[in-house]
């Protein structure tokens, strides 16, 4: 009989020895007990796979030098895994995802899906005849207070949206790091790895999809400045954008590597007919909420007035600060849930989703294909739909 | 003998009874003694002049109704004005400046200069063949750590600059004040009054002042997208923009007045290859300066490290906060500074000068045609240049 | 037949070249233009006065060489001074005070009153016995959000008080500049100009008066630890206090000049049954509001839900920061309504005034008194009232 | 052979259904995968207890519903518990603790460690004669810039410490929840379980800690005043303190549980003769450092200049904020370093320890012993030393 209460069987694909997002989604798989990490492809190079694989207490049978293998071999177990977590360069997202869908077995990817819109909605076709799970981690919706301003949009609080101002904006790649041997730099400024987008892919794409998560607003057409600041980069490190939503909501959208003093800048306001919202990433503890005429309130998770979506996210009480990790692990609980709800026959689960899925990474790599096609364009206009 | 010691003799066009500027021009010109008020054409009620001159402790007989009257009366008293600050909506700038100017009398003026380029320029020659003295209030540059930000970015300490983000952002016209009686919205969402532009014109025009006088870029191209949100609104109440400098550098500029929850949200943030610093002017005693690779540092008026053109422009110690009023006062020091230059045929003031001037002006008015011209070519890139 | 709408005439005694708060009252009194300075005895040294005198515009005949003679000839001229401003160290404020009660003429006088309780109450006296306007300038209490904060709690909004966190925090006294002739440190750590107390006299005594201003609890008991950090120095420059109020509320103060870190630290947090506030010198447009419950809310000058007395007290818009020199303005310009309704006669100005008397400078030398009593007795508790 | 790579074998007793920070203590141990959860005694209701085990994947085998049982069955079993987790009510700790040293298996402690002195000593010296681990979980000294603030006085980057400044300061308490089944408020409020102090046991003993962690600075004497001001409640709900060091030093302590609008306001401020710093739990991720003399610095984790023992507390790069249950985690994984060290015969560990241990409980309870004589005195100076 089946353990209705047992943790999912999860595998991973890349996040072998000093990768950097592998360790971040094991944490998150972790953090909620929901999942116990039973095999994996760690690496190209099996040597360094199997290390991993013995550092994270995955036993060697099931430590696989090849993603199709594995895909197989676990689809062949009795005890197989539920579910695969991919976190290899881009590039590689969408052939992975594909082997591991085909053998019946569901998907979580990190973002963006892919670099290449075609491809996007290909993987979108299959997941589709296959009926499997996908979840993607644009882990910054994970938060309580994205949450919450999700909640206050839907219901009308801020009345309607006239304006979204989106920042994504970092300073580590100022200097050329990629010609000293940074491995984060070097395949993020590659654009075979990377495809044709540097930071709007890199992290553009978080705050257009954060955007997304809060307003829904659908993107009408589309203007984008891509800029290489460091001598000799090959993509952009610097992007400014103009959006004109379906319905006349205006956007702006700035998001750059090359910004002294901004860590991991991600910033989001929005502005109605009824009131304001604003929150930042770096102290993501804090949504401030302008009425329109009263005094600007600070909703904090677990504060008064939050809604049961935030409520819902927040594991302590209101003044213990949870973070990025948390955000992170709120997706692994949510594709939890939706998970066992899949593999118990239920539908229902898939209607409240709040966990990013397959459109959103397609719409996630149409955002960047749109941007980039605007600004070989000189900036200009583009229509987002197909 | 003439007492070189003596306040400078000030004059007033505009300002009467419930206007707003005019009071806050008198308090700046009042606060470090340099003026006094012995003159003014408040009005063009002269009742309500006159009522407001006697308010003001200005003699009956130098209460004007008539501005081109009051510039030939006193150019022909011996104890005639020295300056006229003029305080009038904007279409009546121009008109008011050159009959001062041709009486011989310098020239405060409020900002956007005018609405029209070629009469900007027209009064640009007139200054010129004059000779006289002209001092335009772009009074956010009057801030202690704006001339700070000014030092620093000249003397390299940000290296090369690659980026300015520009933002003036209010709330105050979210909903048609205009159309319940609300004097500052009507005449500000009046093209009769306000020229071609709204929200640009009003706001925008003050950060990208300050953008100019911090980092001196020129603009090479503009793409300006303005939008009329409130429903039978005649101007612009957003703007987005971008900017492309000479050398290569970029730039984005929003400016709104339908943002709830900003009162009077005017920041600026400037990158270069060696740092970034960033200010807002509600909170207007921080400078954030991140050097490269260190750790952000928090200059503050009158702190340590601080250069002379900031230390000049503080009153009191550090942790006293000087604000708006000090800013604008630093203005009329300046000018009172210039002016006495002026008078005592010393030219050299001039060569260091900070405070803004007509070229400032027409270089406003220029920056408020192209952004109403890229919009109307739908967001075109647009030269800046003549 | 008097001019209703004149400035008053304004005489100061101290604030010659080199003074600081000298110069701050003169700023203060210009402001919103309600006086004009007309004579002084700007220092006991006759040639610097009068080289003050010329730079004030004071005419030459009415620069003093000494405050008594002083007190004797205005109240003998026709266009006498109506009020005094006695800006000296703090061990001359009571006889200058004296010289010009006796003689007729209101006084303004810095705080705190003077270093000696009987003293204090001496002059209360005089004060009484003369029916004169007295005013005492604790800028602080001039802030707008301050007087709104005193509204609130007088209003309820705050329940019942239970706690009051005052600080009053500076750095600048860290090292032993009074060895190395800096004159603000040279008298502020001698005890014969400063009396019995260092920082507590000179800033302590501000925050004191500012819990006062706001909650009016009076205190019962108090227990002081005043320490010298800084080897040598003669007056502490480090208090820490615990005070219990009548009714059960309890305190705490802390005043030091030996904080690296803290420009002009003075704060102050207010909390009761049913809410709390903070409000920080440094940024004082902000005054954060928790009622019980609920999300904190933010409180601006000319922000909305704001008080009579808050809006009175603001000149310009919100969003528009008005800071320490618009506080001491505010100050003035109370006073100058206070003298002019003594001048008309008119008693019921009194009993809704604001600005600190008499009555407060007596209550600030008694704060300092059992502090440092109660310091002397090892921090015992010391009972409040005489 | 054993596998030294192997997950160490936790059990806990307590943190059964309900409960708050058994739940917490899970999460830190699971989030960097140093140890599985195997046995638990979770509540002294075995149905409660056995609920709770199968929720947590704990075999039904090794659900235990007495201490003592759980102590010699799991010492009695190869695949016994390394360490337990005791997450009870203070006053159940001691004995717990006892029972596990008595069996040889090492012990993770919540705080404090128990409301008695004598108790505490008792414990200590057990601690030291069966040579085991013990870890208390002053949990927010896991956090990196707290560890950072520890290096800096450390390394006298403050110079010589003079003041420290401390405050834990809640809101949650201002009215008697105790009185409406609130759990937490009633067993915190009530002196059986929580001993004789309220609000100085439950929050004011971690500043407490933490100041001692970062300075390592010695209490000679206290004196603390002591409040209840929610009527009936029968232990302190607010605490004043002034505390002085050996060595000249001085403090002041502020704990509340009734000031609306303090979430979990944890915050330290330390002064030297060099500089000081400043940090706030709600805002983790900020530490503010003020040199002397210069202006003051932003340090965060992942940050530039950060020392190794900040490092090594980060999981991801600056900008990703890390908080409260990462800090926990941090002594989990601290914890389980050292027990490794201990199972490995290795006592070098503990030299360099950081995290928390047997004399860090006494000192706390001797702490809240102090504060409640002193108070019981009238706030008198009381010597902290036995």
């Amino acid at each position: 009989m089946a353990d209705a209460n047992r943790r999912l069987r999860l595998g991973m694909v890349g996040g072998g020895e000093g990768a950097f997002i592998g360790a971040v989604h094991r944490i998150a798989a972790r953090l909620d007990d929901h999942y116990e990490l039973v095999a994996g492809a760690f690496s190209s190079d099996s040597a360094r796979g199997n290390r991993s694989a013995q550092a994270l207490h995955v036993a060697p049978d099931r430590s696989y030098a090849d993603f199709e293998v594995m895909a197989r071999a676990e689809a062949a177990r009795d005890d197989g895994i539920d579910v695969v977590a991919i976190v290899t360069p881009n590039h590689l997202h969408v052939p992975i995802a594909e082997a591991f869908l085909n053998a019946g077995i569901h998907v979580i990817c990190d973002k963006p899906l892919t670099t290449d819109l075609a491809l996007a909605k290909d993987l979108g076709a299959l997941v589709k005849k296959t009926g499997l799970f996908f979840g993607l981690t644009h882990n910054y919706t994970g938060y309580p207070l994205i949450r919450q301003a999700r909640e206050m949009v839907q219901s009308g609080v801020l009345g309607q949206i006239r304006l979204t101002q989106m920042e994504y904006v970092q300073q580590w790649l100022t200097e050329d790091l990629e010609n000293y041997d940074n491995k984060q730099a070097v395949w993020r400024t590659d654009p075979k790895q990377s495809g044709p987008a540097g930071c709007v892919g890199d992290i553009g794409t978080h705050v257009y999809n954060m955007m997304r998560f809060i307003t829904q607003l659908e993107v009408d057409e589309i203007s984008a400045d891509l800029t290489v600041f460091v001598p000799g980069r090959r993509l952009d490190d610097n992007a400014h954008m103009m959006l004109r939503y379906k319905g006349g909501a205006r956007g702006a959208l700035w998001s750059s590597q090359v910004a002294p003093g901004n860590e991991n800048g991600l910033s989001i306001r929005i502005y109605g007919t009824k009131g304001g919202i604003a929150w930042s990433q770096e102290h993501p503890t804090i949504l401030r909420h302008s009425p329109l005429n009263a005094p600007p309130r600070i909703l904090t998770p677990g504060g008064p007035e939050l809604g049961q979506s935030a409520l819902a996210a927040s594991r302590i009480p209101a003044g213990h600060p949870e973070g990025y990790l948390e955000g992170f692990a709120q997706l692994y609980s949510d594709f939890a849930g939706l998970i066992r709800a899949h593999m118990a026959g239920d539908a229902t689960a898939e209607e409240s989703r709040l966990a990013p899925g397959i459109e959103d990474g397609i719409d996630g790599v149409r955002f960047i294909s749109r941007a980039v096609e605007s600004s070989t364009k000189n900036a200009a206009w583009v229509k987002f739909a197909d």
